[in-house]
């Protein structure tokens, strides 16, 4: 009734559509969810910016669903293979929806998923100690909020492709995130890519589609 | 004595850094671009954003540099062979300067760069019959100006990693890109990646990275 | 005593005064619309953006009123006979309120509306599917949310007048709707004019105008 | 070579391409519209924003076009009979070149214009005089800078079809039109619709779309 | 304790201090209103933006006060003797708290408030109509949201000193009164003054200056 | 031809119109100056923001034309009796030309002006110091760019009417003069009115307003 | 589990983290302040922007931990030996938040903290009286919103390094603390730096740092 | 005649008034300058932003004038004894005048100044082993254009305090050193505080001002 499924999508694009919950009550994330998951049965299909609601009547109408209550989302069916890695790095602990989100999206998606958490520009020797744990992936996504400045530095450490996750962590003139975004689009790093504020999901579907598509290494 | 230049970032990083000619003169332009190519002479070095009096004195003195003028940039040294194909998709006439330097960025980092040009969303059929010149692409690099809509239909053909470059072209309540930029940010198409307004340059390297390092087809 | 309604404006323009809702009480929205349709018992009378109180009190007061609780909406009164179709092109569910808003406007200013729903842009089939449902009508209202997108394909499509109407759809750098009417101020697509974000009510009056004065197909 | 005409396009809308002058040289200039012409040989096609040196290029390479030098464009080709016609109002002496545009847009895309100048909501007594000759129109293109206010007068006092156009005319807090632009979108009037800052032409090919697909009087 | 009142400005300016509720405790607001009073028993004193809580203790508290729930204001002691006629024009119903906020305000500083409403400018005549209560003034002040287009229109019938007070009515591109508070910036019309948006306030101590002290008619 | 001069102006406002010269030729200024000063021979006329050019033609075809270049203004015809006088104070020595065209709009209107120079707020002993030189002033003109405190500070030592002018002095986060906007819109001096950027003019005819009708001192 | 403090940080800059409480659940602020108390036990450690449930939960969990209710901070430790002095100037009552942050703030990180407070710019002479009082700190802290003048005036009044926080109060266009923002970083008084709208903990730190290291007077 | 110097600055604030050359011209500042020099002999006296026309006519009239052809700026008399040490970190090539400009001032204010060039975040290593030589400094001026992120990681290095420049070098959305301004603003290192964008002057003063108060190391 109030939605009309992209069910082609995956023919096409090779993902299947994703529920958006914002906006949409918890009855409508269950229905949308199950009509997608029989859609696809044979791998998982996700849901995302779900509330306690939608959580909370997802774990009991749908009781095969796999709940991340950080990253404010919810999975139906098996996972894929894993090809390929994902590292996703995040500045600070108030980033972590967001890097949960783009973690859970991008094993979705079809690839590993590595976190490195709390490794802020401002105490740049954390990030210098944890090279090592990005510097075989085949795609990175950066996470920060405040003056987002933590993807020109790991830009400058490696030479893979990164993309940029401004999230809306900060106040007064951060402006909603607004800081964190013009941040990372003038970053001085060559390569660095953005998607939009607080986007974990777009930067998860990216990234899984570099990396499933990587040579091995 | 003007500059520093990061000569140890091709190790880094894989990629040697590049002249970036705005609000410098010809003669430091021919400087650094000769120093540059001293340290990396077995693979070509770059300059962007030269104006004509950069490009006519590169051509005087440095007669072995390949000059763009459309793209308003140069090369010296021998081109790498190319491992991955991105393709160049643009919007109209105007964006043309973007869409060249995104190509010869391509080709200098290493990958084959296809041009797809005058393609814009009011005109949704010449999208449509370019499909398969873009559809076995390893990666996208989609220019557009004014309300910047192309990402996000051609992001909904394929699922292929896609780079969204706004550009400045317009008028009025374009705001120098700003529209487009926002545009592009917020695509409904899942996946979308962006980088500032104009910002050939930075789409070409992150390209040439996911293209370079892709599988084998 | 709270509200001088402009009662002499259907004689200089042809459609009644339409009661705005937001900041209104119920008891306010109630007595105003009754006052307008003792003016025009002859034809129907519109009352907007109305919230759940404002509707339940026009429900238990006004029972010969039409309800519209999608479009957050209520007439008084017979419809007119229609002249002339509107067709009403819709980006994504989200946006339904808005075009149930503009959809129930036209059809009160004169015209009649005919939906078509859930053809964004990262899914172009579905649009170029719909085409003969749009293409014989005097007049277009096209809404979208996001980027924005929608307007500048459907006006290469058809040389049909089109109205777009941004959205407050979306998220991040959406900033409210900002990014889809940037978008479409910004459109490739000759002929393409924009009402305020979210405005349904402006669009439908527009559009009742031109298409219960066109000429018989 | 430089540009992919959409010579489709009049097929597609019923109008054909037009020369944006914007960012091209006078011989690009010059070219595309002689190439317009051989298309459509029939009726008059149009080229906009020329500098002097496309207009003094265009005076000595094709003596057939006619030059507008107010409006900044010219046409090659015979004018189509008009139908419908279209009142086109403007605030200010500085509006002028806006209007002119609009005008010839028009009357290219098979309308009457009718021009109505320097009424100016400062001094109401002038637009309230002028009202009969616009009262009969089939559609309205309303020019105004600084604050945009005319449209909502206009709006008030007829019910017919209304385009509005900001232009940049004005300085400080008019941000190059943006108050302009803001001030009409949030219009009091109902049935006001808006396009870019000064974009006489997309008001005129709307308008003109209008106003030939009304019925007779 | 929590305030410092600037006991000496009824001496500097002539006007005494004024409590500013927001952000104040209902506890806080009868603290300095009686404080104020008792500096200043010979006149009244001004309480404004005050929430309910405010307004219900200060009519426990303070039996003498007089409450303007509209104004969402409340005066103590004796209005002073009236000098000079300040006219509020409001252009909606929507404007009614900020257009009896100046009023208020005008009157406790000495002049007389005379209130024209719903004069909005898409309805002109109704604004012609009222010229002549307006016409003696000796000052106007001029209160609308949305376009804030009135004070550009009053501003061309009469020479009177014309103060414009944009309000917050509006949504999505009004962008919480911006596009009113431009607009006016930018009228056409010469001698326009404006405060900052649903500042009754400031309006009224302004204007209540300029006609107490205007020379008799 | 290309202007309809609103002459009825006078009558209905009590002030001629003016010649607003921006975006006007040499030729068109001194045309509409002469025609004003033909309908007006009685009382001086003004024209406002004139380059050189057009002060140079000026001084040549009207040589009983009065220039003032650092106003970028000129005027013709006798300077009426003046009534009540406007204290023009500004901040700093680039604020110049603003303050020039708002006292000679000033004196042109039928006032007296006296100016106060370089008072800015970084040296507060310089506006102490000249207190009794604008204490008992009509009607107060202040006139700053950067940061635009200067008003607050005037505002708080005296009582009178006061026009804040912002210029657009400053560099950078001054935004062409929105910093200083924005200041004097939120001052928290009460009663200060504000008017465009750099728009000395429009402060002028306000303030001379105020003060010719003001009572005798 | 949920953060990685920044251990190092007190050996890298001399100061401890911080717990920033926004965002965080009343549990992880006692959590984190109880862990940076046992690695700092013999200075004291800080939690700024505490909810009333963080603040309650804190006096009761940890009833050694020292509130300030205003500040919404608590402290855990013993102070530190004050060396230096900074004088915190605030403009109205409603800064008075901010200034306590910026207050408790130099204090735990070592210096003295003079309160001077209500000396808003309208009321110049309170500012000028209590000048004894602040010029002969080592630093200052000044806190105003609004328009953000204050700084200016005191910047003119001492050579002493001056630290400006714009503070979020104000409304309509102080668009939440932006006006006052960039007046400070407009200021034109020489030497004077801004941190973030309300970031009293910022200026703080800073403050401290320049007073704890300042020679003796 | 032109402007009235603040002669008494130098005793309020030690520091005697600068030449501010933007907008003045060659013959104004050479005037200002000797006279500055006249009224303070025994110490240098300072001017800023000179264009090529005021710098030539200094060389010419003012031959003891040291000229600074990078920083734009030039000095007359002799410099003062340095006390403390400021050490000048700079992003890139293309912020040098801006260092420059800091640079100059911090010496004429009377503190050692030392420059640390190139040291991008993009290249963290040739910050870290620059950092012994800004590590005994009493105070850092961080300058940085782009994303502006340099003072968050050098702030996360030591705890001297630190004054963050933002620069207009950058393109697209950049916005002239908007992002920059914002990502200093909001960075995660405590005690950063901001200047204008490309305001070297006004850092190198405050730095001045604590270097040359710090107590001996
Ligand atoms: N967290 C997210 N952020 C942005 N877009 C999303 C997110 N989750 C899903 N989407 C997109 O939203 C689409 C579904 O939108 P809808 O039809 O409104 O449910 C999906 O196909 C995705 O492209
Ligand atoms: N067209 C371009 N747009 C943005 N960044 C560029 C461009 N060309 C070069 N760059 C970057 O600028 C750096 C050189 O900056 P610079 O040291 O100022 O010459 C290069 O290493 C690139 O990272
Ligand atoms: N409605 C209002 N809008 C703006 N400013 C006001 C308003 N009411 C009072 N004020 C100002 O706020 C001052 C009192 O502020 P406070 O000391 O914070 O109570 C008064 O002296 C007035 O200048
Ligand atoms: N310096 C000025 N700033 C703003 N408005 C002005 C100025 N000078 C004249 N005007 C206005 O512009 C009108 C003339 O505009 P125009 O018909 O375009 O010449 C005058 O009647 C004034 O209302
Ligand atoms: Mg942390
Ligand atoms: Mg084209
Ligand atoms: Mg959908
Ligand atoms: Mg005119
Ligand atoms: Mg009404
Ligand atoms: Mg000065
Ligand atoms: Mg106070
Ligand atoms: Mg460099």
């Amino acid at each position: 009734g109030y939605a009309r499924v992209d069910i082609d999508r995956a023919r096409r694009t090779g993902d299947p559509e994703v529920v958006y919950g914002a906006g949409k009550t918890a009855e409508q994330v269950v229905d949308i969810l199950r009509t997608l998951h029989e859609r696809h049965p044979e791998r998982a299909v996700l849901a995302t910016r779900l509330d306690a609601a939608a959580l909370d009547l997802l774990a009991a109408e749908l009781p095969d669903a796999t709940l991340d209550r950080v990253a404010r989302a919810a999975t139906l069916g098996p996972m894929p293979t894993a090809r390929g890695t994902v590292a996703i790095i995040a500045a600070g602990t108030s980033d972590a929806p967001v890097a949960a989100e783009a973690a859970l999206t991008v094993r979705v998606h079809g690839s590993e998923a590595v976190r490195i958490d709390d490794v802020g520009v401002a105490g740049i020797h954390r990030l210098l100690e944890a090279r090592e744990r990005f510097a075989d992936a085949d795609c990175l996504i950066v996470v920060a909020g405040m003056e987002g400045a933590l993807p020109s530095v790991v830009g400058g450490l490696v030479g893979i492709p990164l993309v940029a996750v401004p999230t809306s962590v900060g106040y007064g003139a951060s402006f909603g995130g607004l800081a964190a975004l013009l941040g990372m689009l003038n970053s001085c790093a060559p390569g660095v890519t953005v998607v939009n504020i607080d986007n974990g999901y777009g930067a998860g579907v990216f990234a899984a589609r570099v990396a499933r598509n990587a040579r091995e290494r």
